[in-house]
């Protein structure tokens, strides 16, 4: 278990800047924290003290499993999800028709054939496409950075498998060469890439994800390949032996499928046309469970409006959970929603994700909505200190609420502990097991205390 | 890296025990840790700079890979040391021919088939017979303990898969699940075993490892599955869903096969029919590298005798380097030395064996000799500390030297920082990947000092 951090965040300097200025519609009021007390703690007591969103993520991973864009599995979850919300007894629930991509792995398989023969454990990146039914059977290259490839150019790439063997930094710096490693070693000629799994560590735990073509290039095959091959390949390099990869692949885009958002209300007392929204994505890869990466934002977020509405908590706003689709190899959902509630778009005062697992929650990242926005999430903090939660931090957000973000919605992340995350992110290791229920409660916790203030408060956290 | 512990274990106790009677002829010397420092020094020095143990063992991973027992891998590894001690200018090197048992996988899975299809991450147990070429498919029943096994008798057994969901918690302990688990279960009518991995964490990783059947049992077939593959069972069947399985294994074992031990010597100078011997098995599972188990102890044992040559430090004993075959199912590479060498086991003063890994050395535990033996190797550790190898423990030495520590040899353990040793014992993941240079020359710098002090000294270590 993860210590509970007790960071004490309302700065009088928040509280001062409020009173001077930015934030005049809460100048009478007393602090935020001081008059949600009552019902933060409500929430906390109910969220911590509940099975319900651990039960239910478990059946999600359990009976359902893994839930790729189109799948089947991801269309029983959203037919599971809108079954269950019924008998939750929200005032609304619909499932949102979006088309996604349609991505199929297919049987794979890489294997060293020289110098000597063995297995490489690998996944193949999503959006990648299959190799000839022989496979395809090359030198191999390996390469620190793209420096290092362009450096080499076509004379050291052309016809060979280029390795990407770069250690895990921070994800959205070594992602890089997952997304877009393919393309740049093609412009070199490269017959196929693959890249070192994205992870701090490895157990022989392979890393898939997704990657993208680039325009001007040949489409090549790409996979993931474990840290311990990407070394060995890199051991083998650097001794001068010419090792060589055979690359066999399945994968291939059917034509788009009928997915949906799950979307559940909590209708507003006073303004049921402002919406405070609680999300997490719904898909997942097509390996492990997709447990923490989203099963457990999805639960979390839908958790936290069930609750809020169990015990009697209206709020003068709407709460409304989102379960977008296809967030790992599109963005579909979030672009669909966005666009589904184009006309409504500026009555969403607050978008929340929660896309980083559910660890221990640390408190929110904010973008958008100015110093107001900030100092009024900071002034929630203290209702959040008693779940560890209490970090206000500038920045964050989430893929899926990216779309109303760009058109000036407030965002919010569910900052979390990701100390494990990338761990096992997109792994067949993302499995119910590494689910703590006493931190997903917190997560719940968190989310449905700083919906419910954001969604009750007198004045829009934007100012609008 | 560890840190590297500094212990002052040489307790004027021990001197004075020393000088008190039982190892009289140590009285008019100095202590061993005064007469042997410069040696030691030297000895230190030299492992410390060097790569050779660093890179026979990548070779051994990464150009030969696992070794399992009857396998092409382990006779090329068998040929390729005796070529390199060949080179390495020993007094003799041979490979003493031992039969050995030769287990062979073949293909292999295990699926969840209800509630939901989905495959299980497994390895088949060393030894298992294999299914039926359409598998066995039966019910699951999952317990915690032996004692549950039992509980249920064949009423709630019978004609159903055992899975046993054990957590770890020592290997000793935890590892009598893998071991006699199939046979447990198959006395109550079981047709199938599954145990969870023998191992503390996991990242969707199997652990396989040896299985024996019982004489009064049916053979039933037996594989390892993963922590999270075991826990979804478990949770499973403590909702009440009735999971079903179907395991396919093609496991058989073919006759014995030829194999060897690979023996090195460095005669001693004065005494060369007295032998101190130092080991590791040069077998493995057939999955990973048999990186840590044991390829690890095997080079360091090896180049710790080959260090003493490149030195010119030749003790008035034979030092011995002894790589034993299939430790890992069957331990004829020990019971065969043993055999070979029956004439003259009372002549072998010590016997070291390596195989928890080679990480940061700790020190020794020693059987045998009795307190005289544990007292000499007191004396002997302040030599050791300066690689942070100077903890003396009574108990302890290694499964290949087991038959001769039976027949009154003194026996010894290397004892390393074994915190990250079940994470990938008997894995796909024991790889060369997790061997830290320095790690492996503090091993080889501790053995080697180790041994030429007990080598060299006036008397023998169990005073005979």
């Amino acid at each position: 278990m993860t210590s509970v951090p007790r960071r004490s965040l309302l700065a009088k300097g928040a509280l001062g800047l409020l009173g001077g200025g930015t934030a005049r519609a809460q100048d009478a009021a007393p602090p935020l924290a001081e008059r949600y007390r009552p019902q933060a703690e409500k929430i906390i007591a109910a969220a911590l003290a509940s099975d319900v969103a651990y039960r239910r993520l478990g059946y999600l991973c359990d009976r359902i499993g893994h839930r790729l864009s189109g799948s089947p599995q991801l269309d029983e979850a959203i037919r599971w999800a809108v079954a269950e919300m019924g008998r939750d007894g929200f005032d609304s629930v619909r499932a949102e028709p979006v088309m996604v991509p349609r991505w199929v792995r297919g049987r794979e398989s890489a294997e060293l054939v020289a110098p000597g023969k063995r297995p490489l454990v690998m996944l193949g990146l999503g959006g990648s496409v299959g190799t000839p039914k022989e496979g395809v059977t090359a030198g191999v290259v390996v390469v620190r950075s793209f420096e290092e490839l362009d450096a080499l150019g076509p004379a050291g790439v052309k016809g060979r498998i280029v390795c990407y063997d770069v250690p895990f930094t921070r994800y959205g710096e070594t992602v890089r060469y997952r997304s877009s490693g393919a393309s740049r070693a093609a412009k070199h000629g490269a017959v196929a890439a693959l890249v070192r799994s994205v992870g701090p560590v490895s157990l022989r735990t392979p890393h898939t994800g997704a990657m993208r073509y680039a325009d001007d290039a040949p489409r090549i095959p790409a996979a993931a390949i474990t840290i311990e091959d990407a070394t060995l390949l890199s051991r083998m390099a650097s001794r001068g032996e010419r090792s060589r990869v055979t690359l066999k692949m399945e994968a291939h885009t059917l034509p788009d499928a009928p997915s949906a958002n799950v979307v559940a209300d909590l209708r507003g007392s006073e303004r049921p046309d402002e919406v405070v929204l609680l999300s997490g994505h719904f898909d997942s890869w097509d390996v492990g469970q997709g447990a923490h990466d989203d099963g457990g934002g999805c639960v979390a977020a839908w958790e936290a409006v069930r609750l809020l509405r169990e015990l009697g908590l209206r709020p003068r706003r709407t709460v409304r959970a989102v379960l977008y689709t296809n967030e790992e190899n599109g963005l579909r959902g979030g672009s669909g929603y966005r666009d589904a509630h184009a006309a409504e778009i500026d009555r969403h005062v607050l978008a929340v994700e929660s896309d980083s697992g559910v660890f221990q929650p640390l408190g929110f990242g904010v973008s958008g909505g100015g110093e107001r926005a900030l100092a009024l999430a900071r002034q929630i903090t203290p209702l959040l200190e008693p779940v560890g939660a209490g970090k206000i931090e500038a920045g964050g957000g989430g893929a899926d609420i990216g779309p109303l973000m760009e058109r000036g919605v407030v965002g919010m992340g569910l900052n979390v502990d990701m100390s494990r995350y990338f761990d096992i992110h997109h792994t067949p290791a993302d499995t119910f097991d590494k689910i703590d229920r006493a931190e997903l409660n917190r997560c719940v916790a968190a989310m449905a205390v700083m919906a419910y203030v954001v969604a009750d408060m007198p004045g829009r956290l934007d100012g609008k």
